[in-house]
């Protein structure tokens, strides 16, 4: 026997477990992540070289601890798109989303305290709410994987959980989350304890719909979480952040690691900021893309989840595990989130949609004979 | 009254605290967060530059999770300097020592569990813990700020704290702590309980002994954490990595967050990597300049600790906070650490050094008088 993690005092909760992560396969056809499919274009390129040479000529000074300039420019962001102004002291940034949400639980949830989702949805929340000690509760889903709000805020009032997390378009199954049902929930957790409401809108720039931002307003305890990696196409950049009333922000500041965020981190994701509106546009073709999947998978005879994301939900297979292999033989990546009867496809491009839809077309025909 | 921290549902222990941090102000001479007053050379500038391009290009796509290139070349680094050979396995990155360390909290500490450290040290440890949840044991240093091993030992055995961190050469006082010490508390801590030790040698390359890497043989629950914000002259890096048994490589990707490390930040480190024999050199003049202050300072009338840092701690002062203020008054920022009677001086370039020199001459003068 060789020395393992078990033969180390690791915590209790740990012995056992396997580390989070999709399989990282050197495939024709990678559509299991969500990422965007786009590379970065070579002009926004040459603009993340300019600006990190200036910040490695000055890399042996710690970063900006505050982020100022970055922050100042992911609120413009969030004010230029959604319409609901939100400037520098609502908007904290981090090394992605994880990382907002990790500090979100180290400040609200943590030991002796719970948070709760509503599954399936981003297995994250619950694997950080462990790492940070706090309490996960499992909340309900109907079938199609709607939130049924009076079941959801049933849940809410009598589990009194810290922390509320509303995945909002869900991840994996690509739905959103009503307005009026988030509301509902939001206001459910204030008479509950008051928790705080954490709304994930890493995909919401896919959606048909418009961010929640909006809902800041007079709502102290509602937290807003987003990313770079999926419609700015930066998932290698690793840079999410969060919009909530200023109050938030400094207590996160409290639990933050100083410095997280490196200089390099900072310029390039200024650098992707002046790009937005190009970026935008591989958005626009991505959506399209993707309501492309949604109609054809149901033309092949696919159930398929109403997709407001980059990604698309369908089924149903009697073995998803097998299904997702069989396609994986075709040289196309998907992802078997460990839903029963159900895989998750990211919208690639054009050329790889084609791939992916050749794929599940034949496995299809495959089933029915 | 507007509405703050306290008015969320923080955690209690949360209440009335304020972000780690040192006053980042716009002075002539910074010498107050140990940065390398030395920028990167422009060939390397470039070279990060280059490294960063091709990633940008890439950049749509996570980053390699397990940061393979980056930890091959860590543990190159690690056996060139120290003559023990450690490999990828042995190997972990993140996103600054902090980062690291709280990986380490979170997997070996936590709520439930305590952690120790001899005071005065490194201060984000004890931060760290209260983030994670673990209790903060504070150990005890003798008047010199050595660690009296029979003391140290005793505090182990009694209090059976999960982790024991030891800095060497420690911040702010920068002593080293000889490695008899280390391997005596080492046999204390797997004596009491077993526990692991974390020996945080960030500033291990200005030392005038050695890392204690070779410590690792046969000492699973030991862990060295380094960093490569002091030697490398990168703070603006973020880029902080442990060298262990593999097993707690394997532990502590039980909590990281995936992808935690982005593909901007593994490409500038592993080009500085490339330019390690350069940035050693001035490592070279800047322990010249370390051992100039400790003589001037000692030549003018101070109390000075030992140093195998970048650092300097002197004094004694009857008012630390006020003597701070007079040597920010003369264009010079040092620290105060809040350790009575006592300021921290970075080793700067020459310049820098004997702008601080003349300033704390003066103030001498103004004392004697």
């Amino acid at each position: 026997m060789t020395f393992g993690i078990d033969d180390l005092p690791v915590r209790d909760e740990l012995r056992g477990k396997s580390p989070y992560g999709a399989p990282q396969l050197d495939v024709p056809v990678r559509l299991n992540t969500n990422e965007n499919p786009y590379p970065l274009p070579e002009p926004l390129v040459e603009r993340i070289t300019e600006r990190v040479r200036a910040a490695a000529r000055d890399l042996n000074r710690y970063p900006d601890r505050d982020a100022v300039e970055l922050r100042t420019q992911l609120a413009k962001y969030l004010t230029d798109t959604s319409g609901y102004e939100v400037g520098l002291p609502n908007v904290w940034a981090a090394n992605g989303s994880n990382e907002v949400i990790q500090q979100l639980l180290q400040t609200f949830g943590g030991p002796g305290r719970t948070a709760i989702g509503f599954e399936p949805s981003y297995s994250m929340h619950a694997l950080i709410a462990r790492g940070t000690g706090t309490g996960w509760i499992p909340g309900p889903r109907n079938e199609d994987f709607a939130i049924d709000v009076e079941v959801a805020a049933q849940a809410i009032a009598s589990q009194k959980p810290d922390v509320v997390f509303i995945t909002t378009p869900n991840n994996p199954t690509g739905n959103a989350v009503p307005p009026g049902t988030v509301l509902a929930l939001y206001e459910a957790a204030q008479a509950a304890k008051p928790s705080m409401v954490v709304v994930d809108e890493a995909y919401i720039e896919f959606s048909h719909g418009d961010s929640l931002l909006p809902l800041l307003e007079g709502r102290p305890n509602l937290v807003i979480s987003r990313t770079m990696s999926k419609a700015f196409g930066a998932a290698g950049l690793r840079l999410g952040y969060l919009a909530a009333h200023p109050a938030v922000v400094d207590a996160v500041q409290l639990v933050r690691l100083p410095y997280h965020l490196s200089a390099v981190t900072q310029a390039t994701a200024l650098a992707a900021l002046e790009h937005t509106d190009t970026l935008l546009k591989y958005v626009e073709q991505l959506k399209a893309e993707r309501d492309r999947l949604v109609s054809e998978l149901r033309t092949i005879g696919f159930q398929v989840v109403e997709s407001d994301a980059n990604f698309v939900q369908f089924g149903r297979f009697e073995d998803s595990h097998v299904a997702w292999e069989k396609i994986l033989d075709r040289g196309v990546l998907v992802r078997d989130n460990g839903i029963p009867g159900w895989l998750r496809v990211s919208a690639g491009t054009p050329q790889e949609n084609d791939a992916f839809l050749d794929a599940v077309r034949e496995l299809k025909k495959e089933q029915s004979t």
